[in-house]
């Protein structure tokens, strides 16, 4: 479990691997906790937000909702004394702008806990017995190769720039499916619902996924419920997605570039030659 | 207004600035579009993607939440007569796994329309009288100076690798604030925020936002709602993103890197020496 050393980046262990040489070490990790958003005392939103700021965080935000117009709309802010440090209270001078609560203008979301822990509970709770009946094991060379066999198949990305892909591969390295989406967690939903589809949930058991782009905390936690067995990606994970990968033993790779990767989760289960 | 040339891809006019010579072309970006999410011909959540998959994209996220638990629970999908581009429906046989309404588990979002089209004119209705009085101005060297600016500023990025951030500039290119965060939206939250609570909203008007990162549509729609001048990006803009900037005149140029860049929006406003 990755440890705060200041509020915005944790310690974890890892093993860095390069060119077969694999080497234990620390690495700093960002921090990845949920925020609840309180107005007047009254529950309005959650966000997976890295701590510090949360003041700013929560002003900014009903601005850019139109529901506050500037700071004059605000008489204070802060946790109170029976909050817990993971919300955040606006109390306004005289309500917002409009009711937010009347609208249909939500987004379900995997982030429903308080704090981090909760976050994980709820996905212990949540997680069905779905996952692979033991910890996938995968070997070096076929970390290395799922960039490449991905690229492959990313066609939008080298039109646009702008595109995020989930690949689903074997442990061996054969793709499954790929998908893109300009956002990495529907990219993640669609490659998830193309097996499903395909074959039955059975299809995405022991699969592991490749992520063009970093590993934040509800991408693990839709590969624990779709019983994927591990992770690996171009960036970097979050001090609260590898907390949840370890809970699960997922593997997690991070940083796959240039022939060396970092393991976060599940190093003992990496072949290396 | 980007023209989708495939259900992924869009064209838009753009301007390519590189050393002081500026050349009008033609450039993909990514389209990015609500997706409503119905089960049994229940609204239940509102996500922004990329066209294409859709069925995947419900079943997958169905999986991730815990609502189904793989094809068996799933009778049919699609589109039916009535319902629009932007809607896909999963039939379920026999209900969800647990009613997702019962729950606190919603996101405030930005993007409720059902449309493109929806979620531009709901910005347009919400968008406060707050908009900059003429349209801002910058000169490619204050937009070539921005990444390294805010650099300085990145303290969590080079330890971390995994954080984004948004600062927020004068057009000469004075750093008035920088923010970091897991999460590109808070990053720009957190940046308007210090700055709304810092001198009042007067003191986010005109400004120009600089992002580590890719301009999707609810990024902007924040930037519009504070009354930025603009946006200068990293990465790439989404095809919604452009539109909504074209709509209220923002400033948007994306791909700073390596000494050039596009504006997608108000090139007539940026000076080239």
């Amino acid at each position: 479990m990755p440890q705060a050393i200041d509020s915005g980046v944790a310690l974890t262990w890892i093993e860095r691997v390069s060119r077969g040489r694999r080497e234990r070490t620390r690495d700093e990790v960002a921090i990845e906790e949920p925020l609840e958003i309180r107005v007047d005392g009254r529950a309005l939103a959650v966000t997976m937000r890295t701590p510090g700021d949360d003041e700013d965080l929560a002003v900014g935000f009903l601005l850019g909702e139109g529901l506050i117009t500037g700071a004059d709309d605000v008489a204070g802010i802060g946790p109170t004394e029976e909050l817990e440090a993971n919300v955040v209270d606006v109390r306004t001078r005289r309500g917002l702008r409009r009711d937010p609560f009347d609208e249909r203008r939500f987004h379900m979301t995997s982030s429903c806990g308080i704090c981090g822990k909760g976050a994980l509970e709820q996905v212990k709770l949540e997680a069905p017995d779905r996952s692979p009946r033991a910890p996938v094991s995968i070997d070096e060379a076929a970390v290395l190769g799922l960039p490449a066999r991905a690229r492959v198949a990313q066609k939008a990305f080298d039109r646009t720039g702008g595109i995020r892909a989930t690949g689903l591969f074997e442990t061996g390295g054969r793709l499954l499916a790929l998908r893109e989406d300009v956002g990495r967690h529907n990219a993640m939903d669609k490659a998830i619902g193309a097996l499903v589809l395909d074959g039955g949930s059975g299809g995405v058991v022991g699969t592991i996924a490749y992520l063009s782009g970093r590993i934040g905390f509800e991408l693990v936690q839709k590969a624990v419920m779709a019983g994927l067995g591990g992770i690996v990606a171009v960036g970097a994970p979050t001090s609260l997605a590898v907390a949840l990968a370890e809970e699960h033993d997922l593997l997690m790779c991070g940083f796959v570039r240039d022939g060396s990767f970092n393991v976060y989760v599940g190093a003992e289960r990496l072949a290396v030659e």
